[in-house]
């Protein structure tokens, strides 16, 4: 219906399923069973209510979530989270949280954990410009550590962890913003989890918190109310009025990926070949396109990767959005190319994208 | 086109216009200027940067801001704002910042503030049922009082300012979250304004913000980034990612401010309208509607009211549910009517409304 939104792979937000989008226009207007529009309800509703419900469940059946633990839904994004992270499990605290910096993200929760009490960062990437994820071997977690923080992929490198990290007998504290519901994931093994949604379940203004109950124990009793995760969960997530659309948004996109796709096993092997096609035409492409990531640590949802010089990429650049393809560049702070593959992306624009890149190649080394 | 959204008399959020819902429902597919759906689009686009601006300019241009005020875009609703303030204004002070309690939302806003540092509350409304709002010599403000807070229109008890408060040497904090942008305002009066969007002017999930330069000189430096209005104030509203889609609402109903409507003078007008048609009504029931709030406090946003008693109140809202109206119940907190008349619902709407009560009194007296 739109092709520019079927070749969008903006590192997010990003791009959402069409079927979606056509559920969402309509309840501008009118949700169907409540005949008013979504920007019009009351949170306070037996509507959001539902919806709230029905999106815990959703996400509970996908992950197969314990019910040992909350599922929230906040404001404030993945940055709210940094500090809300250290201001519960870490203040007061005089044995230092493990954090790893291993990208641009991760560098900026670590700033704001530093803020609230003491870290020790058990691994950077800084030094080796941010293209690896360390190895096991490489890793000394602290065993008295609060928690160890991670982040599961770096949207703007385009890396990702490919196993769980950390100790069974230490929280794992997990920021999965960027491959969230992208794949199966056992929940079970982390405290905490949160995502907010631009990336691959909805638009930006909403953040999913996963919490395991006994995490909280020890928490502060000083916290503003907003800032207190046990707000949130005596209060259902309607602590204060939350972001009902961005709410509603998620949850069309967990129906979409129940009824529609077929679960977390099925979504990830769209993804795996949406990420194949890819790194295949880098990879056979005679070093004319060059992955930043190595091999091992390269992220299923972004594809970084740079040409011979900035003066070819910004040819690339600039044909790919010409011939309809949009939000390729590289994230601001790396530049390059990067091509985000989350699950609103088909595997369709995948293949076109490779197509494009294939002629693009050609047409310059001739 | 949709009755029910043109009925809809919800305390927040809120119906919003008939025209701009048309062109959101449109953006979801197709933002006209860009090609994508408006929940795709990056923050960082250039697109999105020209959005931020233009909803700054048109929020100067329909409050006349002075220059040395900053406009910000946040999330987490005025109940951030509630700590937030503090944070930044009260946060290792001796001085108490004067705090006035009105009602149920004012009250919510002292709590937060006692966390941060002293408050004292100048004038209290609990004791009286939150019925009316303090005369001028009922209240004694401190000259040397980091700030003054209050709450220009109080949702739940249906209550509203119809004046400034405070001294002109003592910076005025003002929540106007539910009569922001329904009037003109002098703006340059007060330090900070606050306003979440769901009542007149968008969705749920954003939060404007004017602060004054000034104000924020002696902030302490050691706030969570997201926390600290500066680190907002330097990155133009996108210190992380914003919630585009509610922030391009409110740009629309601007728009629609200046455009459909003709500023601000005109919305009051139509704004005192609809309440006059409201208040006219409960005043020559003979008793049968009765006002919640003294009349010289009554709120041109939220008219409160009972009925004889609860039974002839569930029968009033039922008959209304049938009748196409909805969102009229009373906050939680209070029970009894109330009947929203934010800057979307029209004066047809209003006309609808006292028409059904003059029929529903006529039946029930006859």
């Amino acid at each position: 219906m739109n092709q520019l939104n079927n070749l969008n792979f903006s590192g997010g937000p990003g791009a959402l399923p069409e079927s979606v989008l056509l559920k969402v226009q309509q309840s501008i207007l009118e949700v169907p069973e409540v005949g008013l529009s979504v920007l019009g309800i009351s949170h306070r509703s037996d509507w959001f209510a539902a919806v709230v419900a029905e999106l815990e469940g959703n996400i509970r059946k996908l992950l197969g979530l314990p019910d040992n633990y909350h599922v929230l839904f906040l404001q404030g994004g993945a940055t709210q989270q940094f500090s809300m992270i250290p201001m519960t499990l870490l203040r007061g605290k005089t044995t230092p949280a493990d954090y790893l910096h291993t990208g641009y993200w991760s560098g900026k929760a670590l700033a704001e954990a530093e803020r609230e009490g003491p870290v020790r960062v058990i691994w950077s990437g800084e030094s080796g410009g941010f293209k690896d994820l360390p190895g096991d071997d490489e890793l000394a977690y602290s065993p008295d550590a609060p928690y160890l923080h991670y982040i599961s992929n770096e949207t703007v490198e385009g890396l990702q962890f490919h196993r769980v990290l950390g100790r069974d007998d230490v929280p794992r504290v997990c920021d999965m913003s960027s491959d969230f519901l992208s794949q199966p994931c056992t929940a079970e093994r982390y405290s905490l989890i949160y995502a907010h949604a631009q990336k691959n379940i909805g638009p930006a203004g909403v953040t999913v918190v996963l919490v395991r109950d006994e995490l909280l124990e020890d928490a502060p009793t000083d916290l503003p109310g907003f800032l207190d995760y046990r707000s949130h969960i005596k209060a259902h997530s309607i602590f204060n009025t939350p972001p009902v659309f961005a709410i509603y948004v998620v949850l069309l996109i967990t129906r979409w990926l129940l009824d529609e796709i077929g679960g977390l096993t099925r979504m990830a092997e769209i993804n795996r070949r949406k990420a194949d096609l890819l790194y295949s035409q880098l990879d056979n492409s005679d070093g004319f396109y060059r992955g930043r990531a190595k091999t091992k640590d390269r992220s299923l949802m972004n594809v970084t990767f740079n040409l011979a010089d900035t003066d070819t990429e910004k040819r690339f650049l600039a044909e790919a959005q010409a011939a309809g393809f949009s939000g390729l560049a590289g994230h601001r702070s790396t530049g390059g190319v990067r091509a985000s593959l989350y699950n609103g992306l088909t595997l369709a624009a995948a293949e076109q994208l490779v197509g494009f890149m294939e002629d693009f190649r050609r047409k310059q080394t001739r």
